[in-house]
Protein backbone atom coordinates (compact mmCIF):
# COMPACT_ATOMS: atom_id res chain seq x y z
CA UNK A 1 0.00 0.00 0.00
CA UNK A 2 1.08 3.32 -1.02
CA UNK A 3 2.86 5.25 2.36
CA UNK A 4 0.66 6.78 4.59
CA UNK A 5 -2.25 7.12 2.23
CA UNK A 6 -5.23 8.95 4.25
CA UNK A 7 -2.32 11.45 5.22
CA UNK A 8 -3.43 10.87 8.79
CA UNK A 9 -2.76 8.54 11.49
CA UNK A 10 -5.00 10.82 13.92
CA UNK A 11 -8.81 9.20 15.06
CA UNK A 12 -11.03 11.93 15.38
CA UNK A 13 -14.09 9.95 16.31
CA UNK A 14 -15.57 6.17 17.61
CA UNK A 15 -18.55 6.04 15.75
CA UNK A 16 -21.11 3.49 18.09
CA UNK A 17 -24.56 2.27 16.99
CA UNK A 18 -27.50 2.31 18.87
CA UNK A 19 -30.79 1.41 19.24
CA UNK A 20 -32.19 4.06 21.85
CA UNK A 21 -29.92 7.42 21.40
CA UNK A 22 -31.42 9.22 24.13
CA UNK A 23 -30.97 6.43 26.40
CA UNK A 24 -27.01 6.15 25.45
CA UNK A 25 -26.21 9.70 25.37
CA UNK A 26 -28.05 9.80 28.87
CA UNK A 27 -25.76 7.18 30.02
CA UNK A 28 -22.13 8.13 28.56
CA UNK A 29 -23.52 11.48 30.09
CA UNK A 30 -23.16 10.39 33.78
CA UNK A 31 -20.09 8.49 32.70
CA UNK A 32 -18.70 11.08 32.11
CA UNK A 33 -19.83 13.62 34.59
CA UNK A 34 -21.05 15.85 31.87
CA UNK A 35 -24.21 18.05 30.71
CA UNK A 36 -26.43 15.61 28.06
CA UNK A 37 -25.09 16.92 25.18
CA UNK A 38 -27.79 18.01 22.08
CA UNK A 39 -28.89 15.10 19.70
CA UNK A 40 -28.63 16.64 15.90
CA UNK A 41 -30.38 14.62 13.13
CA UNK A 42 -28.64 14.63 10.05
CA UNK A 43 -30.17 16.46 7.51
CA UNK A 44 -32.39 15.24 4.40
CA UNK A 45 -31.41 13.50 1.16
CA UNK A 46 -31.56 16.99 -0.75
CA UNK A 47 -29.01 18.13 1.22
CA UNK A 48 -26.46 15.44 2.32
CA UNK A 49 -26.92 13.50 -1.51
CA UNK A 50 -26.34 9.82 0.63
CA UNK A 51 -25.46 7.27 -1.65
CA UNK A 52 -25.01 3.76 0.16
CA UNK A 53 -24.02 0.87 -2.46
CA UNK A 54 -24.34 3.42 -5.33
CA UNK A 55 -27.97 4.18 -4.85
CA UNK A 56 -29.52 7.26 -3.61
CA UNK A 57 -31.12 6.92 0.11
CA UNK A 58 -33.24 9.20 2.59
CA UNK A 59 -31.42 7.38 5.20
CA UNK A 60 -31.08 9.67 8.18
CA UNK A 61 -29.51 9.66 12.24
CA UNK A 62 -29.47 10.58 15.20
CA UNK A 63 -26.14 11.30 16.42
CA UNK A 64 -24.82 12.63 19.92
CA UNK A 65 -20.75 13.40 20.40
CA UNK A 66 -18.45 12.98 23.43
CA UNK A 67 -14.80 15.12 23.43
CA UNK A 68 -12.22 12.17 24.77
CA UNK A 69 -9.01 13.59 24.78
CA UNK A 70 -6.96 15.43 22.15
CA UNK A 71 -9.13 15.42 18.44
CA UNK A 72 -10.99 12.36 19.83
CA UNK A 73 -14.66 12.23 19.90
CA UNK A 74 -16.92 9.39 21.00
CA UNK A 75 -19.85 9.95 18.50
CA UNK A 76 -23.30 7.71 19.05
CA UNK A 77 -25.54 7.27 16.01
CA UNK A 78 -29.25 5.74 15.95
CA UNK A 79 -29.88 5.17 12.37
CA UNK A 80 -33.69 5.42 10.65
CA UNK A 81 -35.13 1.98 8.99
CA UNK A 82 -33.99 3.37 5.44
CA UNK A 83 -31.55 1.88 3.64
CA UNK A 84 -27.97 2.45 5.37
CA UNK A 85 -24.63 1.13 6.48
CA UNK A 86 -25.80 2.14 9.56
CA UNK A 87 -28.59 0.16 9.87
CA UNK A 88 -27.47 -2.96 7.94
CA UNK A 89 -24.75 -2.52 10.35
CA UNK A 90 -26.48 -2.36 13.45
CA UNK A 91 -29.50 -5.09 12.43
CA UNK A 92 -26.38 -7.59 11.75
CA UNK A 93 -24.16 -6.74 14.26
CA UNK A 94 -25.96 -5.23 17.03
CA UNK A 95 -25.05 -1.89 19.21
CA UNK A 96 -21.35 -1.33 19.48
CA UNK A 97 -18.32 0.00 17.74
CA UNK A 98 -19.01 0.56 14.13
CA UNK A 99 -16.16 2.81 12.69
CA UNK A 100 -13.46 4.44 13.79
CA UNK A 101 -12.40 8.28 11.80
CA UNK A 102 -9.88 9.81 10.27
CA UNK A 103 -10.39 13.50 9.11
CA UNK A 104 -8.90 13.78 5.08
CA UNK A 105 -8.19 16.00 2.84
CA UNK A 106 -9.17 14.82 -0.71
CA UNK A 107 -12.15 12.49 -0.18
CA UNK A 108 -12.70 11.31 -4.17
CA UNK A 109 -9.01 10.41 -4.29
CA UNK A 110 -8.57 8.69 -0.96
CA UNK A 111 -11.90 6.78 -1.96
CA UNK A 112 -10.51 5.90 -5.23
CA UNK A 113 -6.77 5.13 -3.59
CA UNK A 114 -8.55 2.32 -0.76
CA UNK A 115 -10.13 1.46 -3.40
CA UNK A 116 -7.56 0.33 -5.15
CA UNK A 117 -5.99 -1.64 -1.68
CA UNK A 118 -9.29 -3.89 -1.20
CA UNK A 119 -10.99 -1.49 0.73
CA UNK A 120 -14.21 -0.54 -1.03
CA UNK A 121 -16.85 2.33 -0.51
CA UNK A 122 -20.05 1.38 1.16
CA UNK A 123 -22.03 4.65 2.07
CA UNK A 124 -21.38 8.92 1.13
CA UNK A 125 -22.44 11.65 2.17
CA UNK A 126 -22.26 15.12 2.64
CA UNK A 127 -23.19 17.78 5.74
CA UNK A 128 -23.05 21.64 6.66
CA UNK A 129 -19.54 22.40 6.00
CA UNK A 130 -17.75 19.24 4.46
CA UNK A 131 -18.66 15.29 3.72
CA UNK A 132 -17.99 11.83 4.72
CA UNK A 133 -17.62 8.40 3.42
CA UNK A 134 -17.59 4.86 5.03
CA UNK A 135 -15.09 2.39 3.75
CA UNK A 136 -15.09 -1.22 4.45
CA UNK A 137 -11.75 -1.81 5.52
CA UNK A 138 -12.80 -4.47 7.93
CA UNK A 139 -11.03 -7.69 6.05
CA UNK A 140 -7.69 -5.90 6.64
CA UNK A 141 -7.88 -3.27 9.42
CA UNK A 142 -11.07 -5.75 11.43
CA UNK A 143 -13.27 -2.54 11.82
CA UNK A 144 -14.77 -0.03 9.01
CA UNK A 145 -13.32 3.65 8.55
CA UNK A 146 -14.90 6.82 7.99
CA UNK A 147 -12.95 9.73 5.96
CA UNK A 148 -14.31 13.07 7.32
CA UNK A 149 -13.50 16.31 5.02
CA UNK A 150 -14.55 19.39 6.90
CA UNK A 151 -13.60 21.95 3.73
CA UNK A 152 -11.60 25.49 4.69
CA UNK A 153 -13.06 28.39 4.89
CA UNK B 1 -24.10 7.70 39.04
CA UNK B 2 -21.21 9.52 40.40
CA UNK B 3 -19.71 12.77 38.78
CA UNK B 4 -16.71 12.37 36.86
CA UNK B 5 -16.55 8.57 37.66
CA UNK B 6 -13.20 7.92 36.41
CA UNK B 7 -11.36 11.11 36.85
CA UNK B 8 -10.95 11.46 33.02
CA UNK B 9 -12.53 11.66 29.99
CA UNK B 10 -9.50 10.85 28.04
CA UNK B 11 -9.52 7.84 25.98
CA UNK B 12 -6.08 6.21 25.36
CA UNK B 13 -6.60 2.73 24.07
CA UNK B 14 -8.55 1.34 21.42
CA UNK B 15 -8.55 -1.98 21.92
CA UNK B 16 -9.16 -4.52 18.76
CA UNK B 17 -9.63 -8.38 18.88
CA UNK B 18 -7.85 -10.45 15.93
CA UNK B 19 -7.14 -14.11 15.31
CA UNK B 20 -3.54 -13.66 13.49
CA UNK B 21 -1.81 -10.28 15.43
CA UNK B 22 1.24 -10.86 12.46
CA UNK B 23 -1.26 -10.19 9.58
CA UNK B 24 -3.14 -7.42 11.51
CA UNK B 25 -0.15 -5.67 12.72
CA UNK B 26 1.42 -5.69 9.03
CA UNK B 27 -2.25 -4.25 7.29
CA UNK B 28 -2.15 -2.07 9.98
CA UNK B 29 1.66 -0.71 9.33
CA UNK B 30 0.94 -0.23 5.65
CA UNK B 31 -2.57 1.72 6.46
CA UNK B 32 -0.28 4.02 8.15
CA UNK B 33 2.64 3.89 6.41
CA UNK B 34 4.76 3.13 9.33
CA UNK B 35 7.41 0.32 10.19
CA UNK B 36 5.87 -2.69 11.53
CA UNK B 37 6.06 -2.53 15.48
CA UNK B 38 7.18 -5.17 17.59
CA UNK B 39 4.61 -7.97 18.44
CA UNK B 40 4.88 -7.96 22.64
CA UNK B 41 3.98 -11.14 24.66
CA UNK B 42 2.02 -10.62 28.06
CA UNK B 43 3.72 -12.01 31.02
CA UNK B 44 3.21 -15.25 32.93
CA UNK B 45 0.89 -15.74 34.86
CA UNK B 46 3.56 -15.71 38.14
CA UNK B 47 3.49 -12.13 37.15
CA UNK B 48 0.24 -11.21 35.52
CA UNK B 49 -2.19 -12.58 38.73
CA UNK B 50 -4.73 -12.66 36.26
CA UNK B 51 -7.90 -13.24 37.27
CA UNK B 52 -10.84 -13.84 34.54
CA UNK B 53 -14.28 -14.41 35.99
CA UNK B 54 -12.78 -14.36 39.59
CA UNK B 55 -10.38 -17.28 38.89
CA UNK B 56 -7.20 -17.52 38.20
CA UNK B 57 -6.20 -18.23 34.35
CA UNK B 58 -2.72 -19.20 32.54
CA UNK B 59 -4.45 -16.77 29.54
CA UNK B 60 -1.62 -14.82 28.02
CA UNK B 61 -2.15 -12.45 24.72
CA UNK B 62 0.11 -10.96 22.07
CA UNK B 63 -0.31 -7.00 21.43
CA UNK B 64 0.85 -4.61 19.26
CA UNK B 65 0.11 -0.65 19.37
CA UNK B 66 0.18 1.89 16.75
CA UNK B 67 -0.46 5.40 17.77
CA UNK B 68 -3.09 7.41 16.43
CA UNK B 69 -3.26 11.27 17.67
CA UNK B 70 -3.11 12.62 21.34
CA UNK B 71 -2.86 10.09 23.90
CA UNK B 72 -4.49 7.20 21.98
CA UNK B 73 -3.49 4.39 20.61
CA UNK B 74 -5.05 1.30 18.40
CA UNK B 75 -4.11 -2.13 20.55
CA UNK B 76 -4.24 -5.10 18.57
CA UNK B 77 -4.63 -8.41 20.80
CA UNK B 78 -4.37 -12.03 19.50
CA UNK B 79 -5.27 -13.97 22.67
CA UNK B 80 -4.38 -17.52 23.15
CA UNK B 81 -7.04 -19.91 24.07
CA UNK B 82 -7.00 -20.55 27.66
CA UNK B 83 -9.79 -19.15 29.91
CA UNK B 84 -10.41 -15.27 28.97
CA UNK B 85 -12.36 -12.07 28.46
CA UNK B 86 -10.44 -11.83 25.11
CA UNK B 87 -11.02 -15.32 23.93
CA UNK B 88 -14.75 -15.71 25.02
CA UNK B 89 -15.61 -12.52 22.88
CA UNK B 90 -13.28 -13.32 19.83
CA UNK B 91 -15.17 -16.24 19.84
CA UNK B 92 -18.36 -14.74 20.26
CA UNK B 93 -18.00 -11.54 18.20
CA UNK B 94 -15.17 -12.00 16.04
CA UNK B 95 -12.86 -9.93 15.15
CA UNK B 96 -13.22 -6.69 16.28
CA UNK B 97 -12.90 -3.21 18.13
CA UNK B 98 -13.54 -4.98 22.05
CA UNK B 99 -13.00 -2.19 24.32
CA UNK B 100 -11.81 1.06 24.99
CA UNK B 101 -9.30 2.04 27.25
CA UNK B 102 -9.11 5.03 30.12
CA UNK B 103 -6.48 5.92 31.97
CA UNK B 104 -7.42 5.42 35.92
CA UNK B 105 -5.83 6.14 39.43
CA UNK B 106 -6.74 3.93 42.19
CA UNK B 107 -7.86 0.70 40.08
CA UNK B 108 -10.21 -1.23 42.88
CA UNK B 109 -11.70 1.93 43.85
CA UNK B 110 -12.85 2.38 40.28
CA UNK B 111 -14.05 -1.28 40.24
CA UNK B 112 -16.11 -0.86 43.25
CA UNK B 113 -17.51 2.07 41.83
CA UNK B 114 -18.48 0.70 38.42
CA UNK B 115 -19.74 -2.54 40.22
CA UNK B 116 -22.10 -0.21 42.21
CA UNK B 117 -23.40 1.56 38.57
CA UNK B 118 -24.07 -1.77 37.29
CA UNK B 119 -20.53 -2.65 35.08
CA UNK B 120 -19.36 -5.64 36.60
CA UNK B 121 -15.45 -6.37 36.49
CA UNK B 122 -14.98 -9.31 34.15
CA UNK B 123 -10.95 -9.86 34.20
CA UNK B 124 -8.02 -8.16 35.86
CA UNK B 125 -4.41 -8.40 35.73
CA UNK B 126 -0.78 -6.32 36.22
CA UNK B 127 1.88 -5.72 33.52
CA UNK B 128 5.28 -4.45 34.28
CA UNK B 129 4.34 -1.00 35.81
CA UNK B 130 1.03 -1.45 35.81
CA UNK B 131 -2.53 -2.91 36.11
CA UNK B 132 -5.40 -3.47 34.20
CA UNK B 133 -9.10 -4.38 34.68
CA UNK B 134 -12.18 -5.32 32.27
CA UNK B 135 -15.25 -3.60 33.08
CA UNK B 136 -18.66 -4.89 31.01
CA UNK B 137 -20.08 -1.63 30.66
CA UNK B 138 -22.17 -2.72 27.16
CA UNK B 139 -25.36 -2.82 28.77
CA UNK B 140 -24.86 1.48 29.08
CA UNK B 141 -22.50 2.19 27.18
CA UNK B 142 -22.52 -0.24 24.41
CA UNK B 143 -18.42 -1.58 24.83
CA UNK B 144 -16.40 -2.61 27.06
CA UNK B 145 -14.24 -0.38 28.98
CA UNK B 146 -10.66 -1.20 30.64
CA UNK B 147 -9.42 0.81 33.48
CA UNK B 148 -5.41 1.28 33.08
CA UNK B 149 -3.20 2.82 35.73
CA UNK B 150 0.41 3.14 35.07
CA UNK B 151 1.93 3.26 38.67
CA UNK B 152 3.93 6.34 39.64
CA UNK B 153 8.00 6.01 39.53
Amino acid sequence: MDKNLLGTNVVTQIGILVHDIEATTRAYAEFFGVDVPEIIISDTVDKTNMEYKGKTSPARCRQSFFHVGGACMIELIEPDHEPSEWRDALNKNGEGVHHIAYEVEGTDEKIRLLEKNGMPLTQKGDYTGGRYAYIDSTADLKVMIELLENFKK
